[in-house]
């Protein structure tokens, strides 16, 4: 683990940099004191960064998993069968974050593409460092296309700056939002991932935007007293009808954003949507997919306490079951 | 600061020892790992004790402080005009928790209590220690009387263990239910005072009550999927009308009970009533009433929100402005 100053030129959300034999990540656990990149060499170290909470934001530990898997198959050099060479490092991969849907995703992706390698393909540890480059590309321009969609939802609303309350993972709206003036001042409540929070409170005050962070406790108090308008939350998992899988404590500001009259702003990936999963209210708290370390972490919003869901494939108001999948069939233009 | 095991005839609540040269007060920053007591030889360091977190309930903040002044007028020795000499560490005192209103009656009582002094009475230092030690006493009995109004109201609702969610400070009535049989698990959330956390769960699992703590966040994911029947909180303020002044969270959990059809209970000194703040549902989150060190950590309950607030002068349901002077015009019985 070594020090340095960030790259100014790093893309907004990933604070993630590949440099070919290894991977560097901005360590979400430290970033309130100091800034430190952690440096993965293989993929055991990918998994080891994951678990403790060096990357946590939903659509990063997928990314860090790709990278994870082309440093595996470096390793490997060649094989005949790269998908079973690679199958227990996937499996580690899977089992770092079991609640986040992108990683899901992102493991199915690089798994769909080994299991149909052409026989011309012969560099395969290359292929999978340049899908994880592509991914992080891809990530970059969705992160921007979210922002872009998500202000033009806020500006529909009101053209006047407003005020917002977040836990983190929502950054992409909130800062295009601030650099359309839409933004009078963003509260940061802090979320039980202290990680998140600071990545969230360093990369709003990097664009200055305007944020102050505050405990969980406060967010009522806020809400009651500050005339805030909007609540903007991330995703880790969202099932078919809406119902939103997230950090514990998202559920706690849906129900005093209804109580308070504020709007309710859930942003994710389009990958986060889990069409398996009919409906997540009913979960159990000692689910599996609300827990991390044998903890209670994750909380469901039910559907009907949101207003909207901002993906880069676009915007879903009031979600429920047919709106969202009308939005998923929908092909990509961009 | 010393290492000490506790004494296990304490009593339940304040945690403090007087010892005629100086005061021993347990720790409250520390609890989660060890037992620490604190000792206080001067009112300087009673007021350091309370401005540092060592002691944050509010009813033991008043206690401490009856000590300090206690030791202060140990310190003069003797005087003519006791009021004047001990005038300014009545104020530095009455500055250390500006929101607790327990703090404000004890140090009333005192001041007038000094105000009146005859002539006959010459130890003046050893009068204000008894003072001390019998606000102690009362305060246990209060405590007990408390503990056991609000086990009848828990009772009159469900004679089966029932599961109740708090934040701290309300220890009193959860024993007493507990010894009753009324409690089948305490959730306690974690406040952003963690000394305050520490106590609640150390006091609990000292008297065997099942308790689990959790993260500030978990409050809304166990109200709707464990059963949750009550919510049980302090108070560190009430206005006329019922409003209460507590820990920040407090207002959140109270939206969140009355979105989930929980009970919801405030236990409190009926000191805390100051009748002087007419509400305090419009009060800013800049206002000094919520703020402690120049932050906002005290938020307002609004008496609609609450089912019952039980004290040791009786019990106010549906609390409102008439209900509220009816219970304070009561001659105290017992």
């Amino acid at each position: 683990m070594q020090l340095h100053s960030p790259d100014s030129t790093q893309p907004p959300v990933q604070a993630l940099e590949w440099h070919n034999s290894h991977l560097r990540i901005l360590d979400q656990r430290y970033l309130s004191e100091t800034v430190v990149w952690v440096e993965c060499h293989s993929v055991s170290e990918v998994a080891a960064a994951i678990v403790d909470g060096v990357v946590q934001d939903p659509v990063a530990v997928g990314l860090v998993a790709a990278y994870g898997i082309a440093l595996a198959a470096r390793s490997i050099g060649q094989t005949d069968d790269w998908a079973a060479a690679l199958q227990a490092d996937f499996a580690v991969l899977a089992k770092t974050h079991p609640t986040s849907a992108h990683l899901e995703w992102v493991l199915s992706v690089l798994d769909s593409r080994l299991r149909r390698l052409r026989s011309s393909e012969t560099d395969v540890p290359e292929l999978l460092a340049q899908a994880a480059i592509n991914l992080q590309d891809s990530d970059l321009e969705a992160s921007r296309t979210t922002g872009r969609l998500g202000a033009q939802v806020i500006r529909r609303h009101d053209r006047h700056p407003q005020k917002f309350l977040t836990m983190g993972s929502a950054g992409a709206v909130l800062r295009a939002a601030h650099a359309e003036g839409l933004v009078e001042q963003v509260y940061l409540c802090a979320s039980a991932t202290p990680g998140a929070t600071q990545l969230a409170h360093w990369e709003l005050g990097r664009d200055e935007v305007p944020v102050a962070t505050h405990g969980a406790g406060a967010a009522g108090q806020l809400m009651k007293t500050d005339n805030t308008n909007w609540v903007v939350v991330g995703a880790q998992r969202i099932a078919a009808n809406g119902d939103v899988i997230n950090d514990l404590g998202t559920y706690t500001l849906a129900v005093l954003a209804m109580h308070h009259g504020l709007r309710f702003m859930v942003v994710a990936s389009s990958a986060a949507f889990d069409l398996s999963l009919e409906n997540a209210d009913e979960l159990e708290h000692t689910d599996p997919l609300l827990q991390r370390g044998g903890r209670l972490s994750m909380d469901v919003t039910p559907a009907d306490l949101i207003d909207v869901i901002v993906t880069e494939r676009g915007v879903v108001e009031r979600p429920d079951e047919n709106r969202i999948a009308e939005l998923l069939s929908y092909q990509r233009l961009h």
